[in-house]
């Protein structure tokens, strides 16, 4: 098939798919749901009507609900695709409808926070298996998703009790969406996520606010001249402001363990170029070099190059 | 035609341009000078016996050179393309060949210092132009060029003496190329590159450095989980090591007056997180999306998202 995806499943994999918050990622996940047949019915869920009336233009979901309560009953499974520190509220909203032995997660990219709010409100008879797909781009909202989004991308799941049956039926739908899954603890998914995410968010963040601020050079110059590097940063800098102010106010330890191992090892770079260390700048970027080369290895990158985005040919 | 260059002069721009440094930057001028008939001959010069074979294999000049010397005699338009720290020899190197009205001129990233070392070799007679192409890609070497790189980018030049005759041909040879052209001071350039280029590179590699150093979290899961923002980095980190050595230390003090007020500013967000001051991490994602929006409407960037990027079509 075009897409890359494959043919769907020839039943579907749960009957009734509810998905609370319908921006880039859960409208991507209700795009490939009915492409991949992971659902017999998918139901959209989110408190803003101008998002529903889109999710219906769109075509997103069989059926569309303002309240999470109204929204969960009779479902198999209901992913919460709502800002990580939204997540405790919606929990709170929806566990008077959840049926027994509903599976219940969640695409936060912080997971021990998702877990201390959502787990006290659930019913003992739900089962509670967090995910985290690794994917997305700097835009927002049901228009921005598209069903290709987690393919070939990696989903973490963070069950409380280990792998078991419920994981199993989470990950066959992670799978089913394109993904490679894998299974750790919320701990050290924060950790993780904390050095390959969380704090290269906060510095792009940072930077493009820090040129914002400069009296010396133009904003008019900043923009024209930031094809040299700056332009990346902004990027990633344009990524959604809720979502991301709840991802460093729900994962404040690991951030600040490393944003310290960072900002420790920036204060030694500023030191070599202060004291003309030019063997200590070519080491570190030689090195750097080659976890580059393993990310294109491993399949999360391509080769072609990237800063002459209007690349068109070669001579 | 298909190359969005559009065709070239009718009569070329300089007779005889010579290339010293054929690396990412002098292969994708040789390419574009002949495609756009910027040069009736075109001289490559290359310390490198593997580099001088690969200009030949290619077909990239119709002369080629090891000693500077040599390559520039008879030359009315000779271009340094070697890294910063290279220029003030190269130009020792090659000033007893030098014609009398000969325009001399470089691509380096940093521009006070390469002034102060190329000057003083320089014969009377001849015309320094000093330039920077703000292009470039991750990759190095004569097979990474190409003749779009500098298409719809600004080319910097700081003419010690502001506009001159000189100053038009070489704005002619740049828009020729499919730049736009913009002059201003050796000084303030490096300040506005110190911002848009220097420091996010730096950033990037320390960041990079910081990921591989970790303990808690292995190499493998910061290469498998890198589409998450830390991807972005690692192109940034790739480039060339001793390019960007010789940037850092030619660029001291506007890279070093930077990188303390990105210090500061991250300090403050650090802070932010510390205490929860969601007030202050929203309003800053917020303002650096707008300046993100500034960036695709000047043209030098798409909207089109990039994190995703196997994105193949939409649902």
């Amino acid at each position: 098939m075009p897409d890359g995806l494959g043919r769907g499943l020839d039943a579907p994999l749960f009957e009734r798919v509810v998905i609370i918050g319908v921006g880039l990622i859960g409208s991507s996940l209700a795009r490939v749901a009915r492409r991949k047949n992971l659902a017999r019915t998918i139901v959209a869920c989110d408190r803003s009507a101008a998002v529903r009336e889109r999710v219906v233009a769109l075509g997103l979901a069989d059926e569309t609900y303002e309240a999470p309560a109204e929204a969960v009953r009779g479902a198999d499974f209901v992913i919460l695709c709502v800002p990580v520190g939204a997540c405790g509220g919606v929990a709170e909203q929806m566990k008077e409808g959840l049926a027994p032995g509903v599976i219940v997660s969640d695409v936060g990219s912080v997971k021990q926070s998702v877990v201390n709010q959502v787990a006290p409100h659930l019913p003992e008879n739900a089962l509670f298996v967090p995910a985290h797909p690794v994917a997305g781009t700097e835009n927002s909202g049901p228009d921005a998703g598209f069903a290709t989004l987690f393919k070939g991308r990696w989903c973490i799941l963070t069950p409380p009790g280990g792998s078991d049956a419920a994981t199993d039926r989470v990950r066959a739908f992670w799978e089913g969406a394109g993904s490679n899954v894998e299974v750790m603890t919320p701990a050290h998914h924060d950790l993780v996520l904390a050095i390959t995410s969380h704090v290269p968010h906060l510095i792009a963040y940072n930077i493009v606010g820090t040129a914002a601020d400069l009296e010396e050079v133009t904003q008019s110059e900043v923009i024209k001249f930031s094809a040299g590097g700056f332009r990346d940063f902004t990027r990633i800098a344009a990524s959604d402001p809720t979502m991301w102010r709840d991802v460093f106010l729900n994962n404040k330890d690991a951030v600040l363990e490393m944003l310290g191992r960072f900002s420790e090892d920036l204060t030694a770079l500023q030191r070599a170029i202060r004291w003309g260390d030019g063997d200590a700048l070519f080491n570190l970027f030689t090195r750097t070099r080659a976890i580059r080369r393993s990310i294109i290895d491993v399949g999360q990158e391509t080769a072609e190059p990237d800063f002459g985005r209007r690349k068109v040919d070669e001579a």
